[in-house]
């Protein structure tokens, strides 16, 4: 397989486990007669970072992005998109914009199957569930205050945050590997994620909310689409400077 | 020790302690008169992860299946049951019809044996409950929303993650060893284990049912036979789904 | 220092860390006007663990067994009380009834001293509980429903699940080092802790209850001697048993 | 750049980062309409063991004290602040009078900066606050019962064990690295935490606090001076006795 296959197949399959497993933390969270019904920020928080864990396995070939924020970031950077494993025979993956452009459109794919997926998954609770600000908010973020200005400056904080740890990870090397990704999302999420809900990624935001626009929900309300584009700008940004303040910080 | 003992005594043991200290936690977490009574959904998220940390430990002569889904997971993707370990001086355990059903037996004894011990421990609690569906829950798993259907979807979808990365695992050492699988079936709770209570292994929901069925528990009601086949059915088809996807996806 | 003295420094460190972080995190989830009150029992667990991770930093030297149970179960299993650590330049120490006996009054002085300070930090919280169970909950274990034969096979148990893993870990070296106790102590909290709260370790329970009835704190009860045989006698019992089941198991 | 231009860069953007994740998930924990509003104790202690874990990595390239009482614990240790690390060709830094105040006003300059950006990312949520108390609390400690005296006892307790281990840390390399210090952090505040609300760093409470004082904040009341000697004193005491026991104990 080519480069742009695998990177395809790869953050595809890592974007999709990120939002299964995080859109169904949600849904445990909140969907009506769920067993984890009313479990709380911290069972959220660990079910988004055991779910970045989980993808970040599954596309490790290519490094596992399964975020624009991060693709755009590193390639902010001055780096390559992916640094490659020579123990595990992984090339790496340049920065040129037919990758970059590889990667924005697997993970959005990815994004979006994998809240197609949570939905098989939780389709009676789907059913069940008669609010539909509780069923968006299983697929999409919301701001708890709305404040599209400031909204976008949490969103743009917390990913600045993200990539910019991110990017020291790969300049301090640590037996942790896929862990400390998990852990600083779970950081990310209990620590700035209050007002917001952190999408800090504009796949894991749009994918889902195209698939909740689709898919046959019958209390579904509307996808909120004035907000969208707060969730993919805001993360840009962040990731962008974080990958800027990367190259002048070492 | 011939290797069908190897198997039986480590598969037994360490499926043992996955029930014991897995239907502990739920014992502790719902029974009548416990310390960690209403604990919460996390609680047991992290009672079943570190029960798979601990039996992985147990088992690890064997490679540690515990679980008929990952035995036949491994074996549909065309590996050992167990690719052995030279620094530990174990061998390798390749993928035989006699060592499959060894492997299924000793999973399904020892799962059966674990919810005894585990009885024991909670003796007392047992005696007080008064819930018929309260102590069942100890033993086996049950859905929130009764759909045989749509019950069998979320576990093959749940077993399916399950096995897939632990084979992602294979391919992509790091240090974490066993903390990795109880990461992910901590994310698996977590995230998918709303609708049906995540048995994700046939072993863990059938030994314990038999235990359930025969033990002189006084309020205890029906062992929900009618049930019983969703967490045998859903996870074996997930599993072996994951290992031929496996192959596709290497 | 001679080994007597490396022993006593040791264990009386790491132990004394062990019930003053212990005893503080139930301290903080129960005592009166505490920051943590009703924290829950995923709280109790981490804390209990994570008290366990510190304290065999502190008491590396001598293999930080911080507790008779361990002391007892690795002589019966019939190898060194401390394997030795050729890269930290530690020696091994052999397993002889002197130094059981030195390992044995290390680890409960260290205990009754972590009460101690323990009560130092809480101080004013201690003054402000008017609730004797509460206070001496701070110190020692307590079963919820008593019954001294099956708090007997509760405490056995746990503290066989503990000791046989503990054995096992020296058995399949990891990159987890002090984390993998810690985990397994969690483990065992939150499964197998509902009963009576988790002695697992004669020394944690009788030197704080030593403690508690020296210290002069205004509202305390009795100190429930009658129990107190409990947390010594089932902690020993199943951790010898773990010990002479190790050397059958492998 | 020479070595005090590094430990300014290094130690103020890791100490930012420790007051914006650490403040981050009080503001998440407490102000009015958050997502993670009465998430409870554990919440806040993971929000801040991963805040240290995040300002770690952050500051790798000094070691990362981000607390004046780690820099004065090191010093009078007899070590260096920093001992440097030849696989990322990092030099050692040596104790001298110079470097251990440029340490000490980096830190200080990054918790505040800190808590500016945490204002930031709540903005809308300071706004709907009306409780004084509620509004310091997110960037200062205060203690639940006030009592100079005791207050300080426990802080000196609390960053006595944070020093003590993190010197044990150096001298037990495992693989956990950042993660060891996040986990021991976890744990000081579980356990010792209930008192005074953990400052055990007089520059994550003075930073913070002279931010509370500066920001146009509508609601805020009082900085409360009269106590900010505390988090100052008792962690500054607590971290040296750290330093002087341990060339003690070793």
């Amino acid at each position: 397989m080519g480069t742009i296959g695998t990177i395809l197949l790869s953050e595809i399959a890592g974007t999709a486990m990120l939002t299964l497993l995080g859109g169904g933390v949600v849904a445990n969270a909140i969907l009506k007669g769920t067993k984890g019904k009313d479990g709380g920020w911290l069972l959220i928080n660990f079910g988004w970072g055991l779910a970045v864990f989980t993808g970040v396995y599954v596309a490790y070939q290519t490094g596992a992005h399964l975020n624009p924020a991060v693709t755009l970031g590193l390639a902010a950077s001055g780096g390559d998109l992916f640094g490659g494993n020579e123990a595990l025979g992984l090339a790496a993956i340049p920065t040129t914009a037919g990758n970059v452009v590889v990667y924005l459109i697997a993970e959005l794919i990815g994004a979006f199957l994998g809240a197609i997926v949570c939905w098989l998954a939780y389709k009676k609770h789907y059913d069940a569930e008669e609010d539909p600000g509780t069923i968006l908010g299983t697929f999409s973020t919301g701001p708890e205050i709305r404040s599209y200005g400031w909204n976008f400056v949490t969103e743009a904080i917390a990913t600045f945050v993200l990539v910019f740890v991110i990017i020291q990870f790969g300049a301090t090397p640590s037996g942790l590997g896929p862990l400390a990704v998990a852990l600083l999302v779970l950081a990310i999420g209990a620590s700035l994620g209050g007002p917001t809900g952190y999408a800090i990624n504009p796949a894991r935001d749009l994918g889902p909310r195209i698939a909740h626009a689709i898919l046959p929900i019958q209390h579904k309300g509307s996808s909120d689409w004035g907000y969208s584009w707060v969730p993919i700008a805001g993360p840009i940004v962040g990731g962008v400077l974080a990958g800027v303040a990367s190259m002048a910080f070492f």
